[in-house]
């Protein structure tokens, strides 16, 4: 059956979770599933989620299989992908490739709010090894910005 | 290898196409596919789009077995879902599940825009049957409300 989720203010009639229920390294952050985990809604084979990250506040650094496909749609921030740090705005499209490791940062005075599309059967998420971290902080131009 | 498709009023640097390359029953309306056609985007399962509709302009009427997952960023406009025609706006969520007939209108002063995450592997669209446009307009809600 087709169904709409009504939006209210970057809210949606859904549940509203923590981001992660284990694990570290992240900052208010909250998830919320659009599409993909209501009742008749398991024909999709990939989920929508949108994440909301408050100013200030980080995703967790790491790196999975399976890729992502995020539009951002609410404030900026800046997005770490393997040894790079670029800003992302309103409707940047970033493309996640397999094993790339990645962090979303709210940089702004508002959320920064991103639509995230996953495949629904995915592996867990990697946080990065101690030689990982390493090469990070060998890199002038991450050291000191990404938050583990 | 991780990448951002800048965004650029509601124009991303990817290709902008022809809604479709064969059939009727739409107007006015552009798509870019944002992510899953670019190189290197091959591991997506599945594509996310961004259609754009004129003032006025609308979607095919059609029918398929792969699920839509929609998300409003632009205007507003109405979509039908079978037997009934809603009211959509900036961030509502449409899931429109298999065999749904459905069409977008756009039908405030500014473009109705949106995206639309399928399958990469998909089936074809198929418009309504005859008996399918005569049960539209034995349904007083529906009559005069769709485009063929």
């Amino acid at each position: 059956m087709s169904k709409i989720i009504r939006a209210d203010k970057y809210r949606w009639d859904v549940p509203l979770r923590e981001y992660k229920t284990e694990g570290t390294g992240f900052r208010d952050i909250t998830r919320q599933t659009l599409m993909g985990e209501g009742a008749g809604e398991e024909r999709l084979n990939f989920l929508t989620r949108y994440f909301e990250v408050q100013p200030g506040g980080y995703s967790s650094l790491e790196h999975h299989e399976h890729p992502h496909s995020v539009v951002i749609i609410r404030g900026e921030g800046e997005v770490i992908l393997d040894d790079r740090i670029e800003p992302i705005g309103l409707h940047d499209c970033i493309y996640i490739s397999s094993h790339c490791l990645h962090q979303f940062h709210a940089t702004g005075n508002e959320p920064l709010g991103f639509l995230c599309v996953v495949d629904r059967q995915r592996d867990r998420p990697q946080l990065p090894t101690e030689e990982e971290i390493r090469q990070l902080d060998a890199n002038e131009v991450l050291r000191g910005r990404y938050r583990v």
